[in-house]
């Protein structure tokens, strides 16, 4: 049997190639070994969307998106955290469990209060929904008895609060009501640079999204800045983001093929920039024309994630009735 | 239309008759003229009870104990927290609508520092439970669209709380999304003396259970301490506790004629002690009788708390719904 591997995906934001490389494609490589559970945390956005237009069009924008860029609805479990309603009530059971100076040390938390200007009133504006996310978070893992939970290194403090928790649980009760969870922390997950050279984050203005339109890819990638190198010099490829990006959407002969070209002087950076299009185009067109079916049809796409909660229900409902045994109210 | 009253019953420890004057009565009176609404909080309760075998009797035994005084199952829905997923789906709601700093200053928690002996860590040993314990109580009030709550002075908070975090909720979608309730205090509550003339309480050890044996009733009445005034001489009855405890039970004349023995002289604190037993028995028995008959039969128990279930679901599920679409949750 294998194991079995959880991942949450946040639904704030237009998915870009930084999250195409760096998190939707580790995690569908992900899904081939392991029995994968992958859902929205729409719940979690409510903490920061409250506009109801935005957050419902995010979340369809990311399931869309997912299944875009290769998640298989028949392979993976896929679901959206708000049709599991489950997760609320273990979110209830484990806040008895939770000591609150484990939440004081969350650093989600802690770097709230020390963004804050306010020094005489360090929670000001501060919800409860930004306090309490570490147990959501626990309960969306221990819910569905994840083996391994892959997250990046700064997430790994949410993992093992989350296996504390359950511990405290099977400890009170003797007998193991939850499975312990580890992280699986991603070391090689690719840094994808964006447009200006740094990390590619939407908070940088620096990205690509995933779904542009092929002229606007053509427009954001000939916007890219380059040095005044002359078109006969030879380059170096390893020091250029042109083809840092290159090297992400190209096969191996296509990489070292450009490289030469680089080495050998006589190219621009323009045909350069041209032949980072080509690849780049010819990975996401397809990505591009399935996203525009999956929005064009929202019913469809609510389908899709209907069936994907009525998989993950049954076993939700016996995580919560295996505690409501162990706990007396059943 | 009446107005929606809503009651949350404790469901640790057992019922004293204390509870039965302080909290039992005025609810059922309260019934006659409210739609009202109670249910049993045990996923509070689970907050402090750990231990499984105590938690399940504790929650029959607080329902079984509520319909022996007279709560009327087809005139008041009735039915256990945990029956309700949608409480536990509107708490992480409004989580995401709840200043940190106002838990920062919620009664009970702010006690529960107080009372902490480690003063380098004022948060040892308290579970997010208790923090958190506001804003489930608040799930429980809003769900059910209560006009009124009614509570005890130093439970006024609560629903202050749970007032505020509505109207944020109101405020952000800009319609009215949640019903906003009024605390209802109630000033003329019954403060029933224990057995030792403090007002009664499990935490002092002077109850006497509503639900105990004839002979058990006799013996704590008997044990009442008196003074050593001779049988013939004439006694207050103001200031008896025996007196204070009969009143509870009689009717209005045989209150008059009690006190009139008290004042004339001639009646000695045993016989007024068998006065006490027969009033108080006279009530008690067929409560007794009918808890009895209730403890006995756990599957018509559960049978009335699923009905009531039956009947709050709807309502909870419409103010979920609501939520979720103000939200662009659906």
């Amino acid at each position: 049997m294998k194991q079995i591997a959880l991942t949450g995906i946040k639904s704030t934001g237009i998915l870009h190639i930084g999250n195409y490389f760096g998190a939707i494609k580790p995690a569908l490589e992900l899904a081939r070994r392991y029995d994968a559970r992958y859902f929205i945390a729409d719940y979690h956005a409510l903490n920061t969307v409250k506009d109801p237009a935005v957050l419902s069009h995010c979340i369809r924008e990311i399931a869309a998106g997912w299944l875009s860029a290769g998640l298989d609805p028949e392979q993976v479990i896929f679901y959206r955290q708000s049709s599991i309603p489950e997760t609320f009530e273990l979110t209830t059971m484990l806040m008895a469990f939770t000591a609150k100076g484990l939440m004081n040390r969350a650093h989600a938390y802690k770097s709230a209060v020390q963004e804050n200007l306010d020094k005489n009133d360090p929670d000001a504006g501060i919800n409860m929904g930004l306090f309490t996310y570490p147990v959501l978070m626990a309960a969306d893992i221990l819910l569905f008895d994840a083996d391994i939970v892959p997250v990046g290194k700064d997430q790994a403090q949410h993992i093992e609060m989350t296996a504390d928790i359950a511990k405290a649980v099977n400890f009170n009760y003797q007998k193991e009501v939850l499975k312990i969870p580890q992280a699986f922390i991603q070391e090689q997950v690719a840094v994808v640079p964006g447009l200006d050279g740094r990390k590619m984050s939407k908070s940088y203005n620096n990205s690509i999204p995933l779904f542009a339109p092929e002229k606007e890819l053509r427009r954001l990638i000939m916007r890219i800045v380059t040095n005044s190198q002359p078109v006969s010099e030879p380059k170096d490829p390893q020091s250029s983001l042109i083809y840092q990006l290159y090297r992400l959407f190209a096969a191996q002969e296509e990489q070292a093929s450009l490289a030469e070209r680089y080495r050998a002087g006589g190219m621009g950076w323009g045909e350069a920039k041209e032949e980072l299009f080509r690849v780049a185009n010819r990975e996401l067109s397809p990505l591009r024309e399935r996203f525009a079916a999956l929005m064009a049809d929202p019913a469809g796409l609510d389908a899709i994630l209907a069936r994907g909660a009525q998989k993950a229900r049954p076993i939700a409902a016996a995580t919560v009735a295996r505690f409501r045994k162990a706990a007396g109210i059943d």
